[in-house]
């Protein structure tokens, strides 16, 4: 059995965790490409799109409008099983919505460093938690 | 770096996964409860909810209406990676609804058999997908 939040496994999993959110709000294409892993495997669940494959992902990282990015997080959880694995997973408010969005993230050890195998994004509905 | 996909593994995981899925469409609480990791790190975003605890997760199971569940899987990818830790997401149709739902697990081999760590299931917006 591997052991759950070993703190320097924590601390790296929640340092790329915030690195990729500060990304994310900035519409920083590059390190949102960089920490996807890049194979055929990744997949992300989107708020209105399904993405299967790496390529799939980053083609619609190209395309996306950079406005309304922002939020602010709620809750976030990082837990990480033995040394080379992780879950990330928070609730935000987007600015100018009322509903609660929800960012799901499996994080993988590779040899470039830590990068996200599969993700999952969604809003509750409206008037919900 | 880890192995992704060794073969028996992967038909361990995949073994889990459509374990689960049945459990689900007959509402078996007692298998649900079994597969997810019985810890306070386990959580599960739902359609309509945010549980943070296997507590949490098993309240809900409990109170849940039994009907409706019913669905069709449209496209299911189990990933593995080294012997320990997985991810499995699928696209899916409930019966009576055209919303395009997804449903992402992360699973953890532990002394007990594969749990799930962390889910997240949500439907894409009408007409998408």
């Amino acid at each position: 059995m591997h052991d759950v939040n070993i703190p320097e496994v924590h601390a790296e999993v929640t340092a790329a965790f915030h690195r990729y959110e500060a990304a994310l709000v900035s519409n920083d294409v590059a390190v949102l490409d960089e920490l996807f892993w890049n194979e055929e495997h990744t997949l992300r669940f989107g708020v209105t799109e399904n993405l299967f494959s790496y390529a799939e992902i980053a083609e619609f990282r190209a395309s996306r409008p950079s406005q309304g990015l922002t939020r602010k997080l709620l809750r976030t959880v990082v837990t990480t099983y033995g040394r080379d694995f992780a879950t990330a997973n928070t609730t935000f408010l987007r600015d100018g919505s009322d509903r609660v969005g929800r960012q799901s993230h499996s994080w993988l050890r590779t040899p470039e460093g830590w990068r996200i195998v599969a993700a999952h994004v969604s809003l509750l509905p409206p008037g919900v938690g």
